[in-house]
């Protein structure tokens, strides 16, 4: 058997974060006003939602930006985290791949979200701030923020999703223990979920709902501001320690990827390992190599979805982006990988996309946990639903290189672990786990609800 | 802040484990037959119900004894296993006091249990077998168990008590996932089962009906075996490439313990971790280092119990082991530290507690909880139950270096995540979470029904 891990050193931890708009050749267009729909061009961006520093990052040209020793020192706590050759893996699948995968389920919350968690609670921190509200579907970014923020000794107001209040408790209480103050969304303690509940008391809550609250949360406390995991370029930015550590990890295993893969929701951990490897596609060093971003098809924004402006949010709060949409009213069919179902992309991501530069794949989610089961099985580790989209991908291009026989370099994203999500392997277990069509009258309806912006 | 990590590489993995039973000046006396009583000096031990080569393991008096490269070679898919310096709960205690934990959570199945389903399931296959039969309660071992059948292609067939079948789903899909047959135990699949079902229906089960079943599971289908989890001596060697790593972790950290502490049911991964340190009390290097075992109060062998000849299973299929025990027959009161609720005790343990080279202590469920919400907090990590017992002597051991002012280096082994223990997490902040008085009464009655062993 070959060498399984490729460990680092803390002191081997990246010090600057890399900031891919510094590389693009067609960077992504400005955002616009949410409500003018006019452009914006500098910070700060309204409504100032986000601590100062933060929207700087959003707009900075730079392309390396320095990482606060007080970020690297709780980054540390469990980075750099591990490279594994998924030598058993590719034994099990007959394939002469050789598949690498960067591990961020060592963080305490089992997931990369704490990469960018303790950034934004550093500088919310230096800001004098006194906490974070934010929204939660499935959990995972919840409680990577309530662990962050902790360790900050800042409070964190998380608005859960009600259907997955219920359903995921596990993940409630671990935001709880991270001393989080997590209600189910709509609650009374906004007018947004208050509204809501007078229509509908019943209603289950979605993401769309969960992010009015944390917003009407945090600009109606003194002190308190948003926070959110993925999308926005400073999250993705934030995320690029990943691919950072892989570079020098792939080169103690001597190899460079011909292809790089990671699941896309908002795009964040794909991005973060992504990123720093593309930097080499971008300034013509590596033409050849191929970057893929996984979708679900139950939420296709890249493969199924329009390049167009529209609103980042439901509730059309944040700012309009150019992205590829499937349009902020469309409600994505209840699939496990509640982290894929939000309707944009990342701008960058889909400025890359709509260049050649990059690719996207969408998969159903029967085939998803086909995949994550032969993985979990060879390898050891339950990966998150999400996750397991990514490795479907790998799966597939692990086959192809067994059918043409190549021996391709393939590295992807483990970005979080699936314990929490065992129901979802359960339902596989039990032939439960079901597709579904998808709705492209919804989304057509909803893409006729976009911003109308002026040419 | 200090370093946090240190890590090795796949190269440092140990490739002998260490037997302290060649370095014990008074060993522990022989077992003896379950039904005759007389002394079993030689393998084979009746009944076979283990692969040969452990049996021998189970006697042997080498010092050292090597890992096959088969076992090392998975073992690799998660060790070495970091070491890690709590450096923020130092601060948050603010002791002067020095702590260093190992962090076994990093596994696959989250626990040290690993280490030893590895092996066995080589030996087992290297034997030809077909399959193992296990019980589990919780499901920390079951899981180890499954994960580690599935890497050898070997069947796994686990009996897990009714009550936490059902109350620890997540526990029981990750076995599904790694390919294990789980029963609720009482079963209707072995004749024991059938007996118990028989008379009361809606039994919720017990570790000791559990180990029954699987123990004629094994020795009725032919190319079964039975694998067991803790207590024998083969197990506590197997995880001794915990304390082995460990040694060459502190000497990166230039320090070496003063403390040692595990928690212990029935001793695996707390002498995994002391005993390749204990070895330099034995040989008179290390005099005054302590080394200490956390039980429950729920069921305190070490700390009530009386040292006696006592079988090691409920239905007394097992040899009879001089231990510290309450008695087979004491049912211990449920706290959610299930692994903590033998009725005995590794023999080796037992024989180095009375001879004074290593010490024991008891705590209640909530002071145990205490800690390790004070150690997530600051480290981030959501400890298991029976971990937390550790969690709790660590924190009084580092308070009482505030006290005294000294700055003792204290090393303990976080040999498991809660990720799967989130409900009691959750009675803790609901404030459901309560301790039990001791019944001494039932320990009384259980320990009268010890066997009469001839002086």
């Amino acid at each position: 058997m070959p060498q399984y891990k490729y460990v680092l050193e803390e002191k081997d931890l990246p010090t600057q974060w890399y900031n891919v708009l510094a590389d693009m050749k067609t960077p992504p267009p400005h955002y616009l006003h949410p409500g003018t729909l006019e452009e914006m061009l500098d910070p700060p961006i309204p409504p100032p939602v986000f601590p100062m520093a933060l929207i700087e990052q959003e707009f900075s040209q730079e392309r390396w930006i320095e990482i606060p020793d007080e970020v690297q020192d709780v980054l540390k706590m469990w980075r750099p985290s591990p490279l594994y050759r998924a030598a058993r893996w590719e034994k099990a699948l007959d394939t002469p791949a050789k598949i690498y995968y960067k591990w961020e389920g060592v963080s305490p919350p089992g997931s990369h979200k704490p990469n960018t968690a303790v950034a934004q609670c550093y500088y919310a921190k230096e800001e004098g701030l006194e906490g974070f509200a934010t929204e939660t579907g499935a959990g995972q970014w919840g409680s990577a923020l309530c662990f962050a923020t902790r360790l900050f000794d800042l409070k964190c107001k998380v608005f859960m999703v009600t259907i997955s209040y219920h359903q995921k408790p596990y993940r409630r209480i671990a935001m709880e223990t991270w001393g989080g103050n997590v209600v189910p969304s709509p609650s009374s303690e906004t007018k947004a979920g208050r509204d809501i509940l007078a229509v509908d008391p019943e209603t289950t809550g979605s993401l769309g709902i969960a992010i009015s609250e944390a917003l009407e949360y945090a600009v109606t406390h003194d002190g308190w501001k948003y926070s959110i995991g993925s999308v926005v370029n400073f999250v993705l930015m934030h995320q690029t320690v990943i691919g950072m550590e892989a570079r020098k990890q792939m080169e103690m295993a001597g190899d460079y990827p011909d292809i790089i893969i990671g699941c896309a929701g908002g795009g964040s951990n794909a991005s973060g390992l992504i990123y720093p490897f593309l930097k080499d596609k971008l300034d013509g060093t590596k033409p050849d190599l191929r970057a893929m971003y996984v979708e679900s098809t139950a939420c296709p924004s890249m493969t199924k979805g329009i390049y167009a402006y529209d609103w980042g949010d439901t509730a059309k709060t944040g700012p309009v982006v150019m992205m590829h949409t499937v349009g902020h009213d469309f409600i994505p069919a209840p699939v496990h990988a509640g982290g894929l179902r939000y309707h944009g992309m990342a701008s960058t991501i889909c400025r890359l996309l709509e260049d050649g530069i990059v690719e996207a794949r969408a998969y159903h989610q029967v085939e998803v946990f086909d995949a994550a089961m032969s993985f979990a099985q060879a390898e050891g580790f339950i990966v998150a639903p999400e996750t397991a989209h990514a490795v479907k991908a790998v799966y597939d291009e692990a086959l192809a290189c067994k059918e043409s026989g190549e021996s391709k370099v393939i590295l992807w994203n483990n970005s979080g672990h699936g314990v929490f999500d065992l129901g979802a392997y359960d339902a596989y277990h039990r032939k439960e786990l079901t597709d579904y069509k998808l709705d492209t009258a919804a989304i057509e309806k909803a893409l006729a609800e976009l911003p109308k912006v002026p040419a």
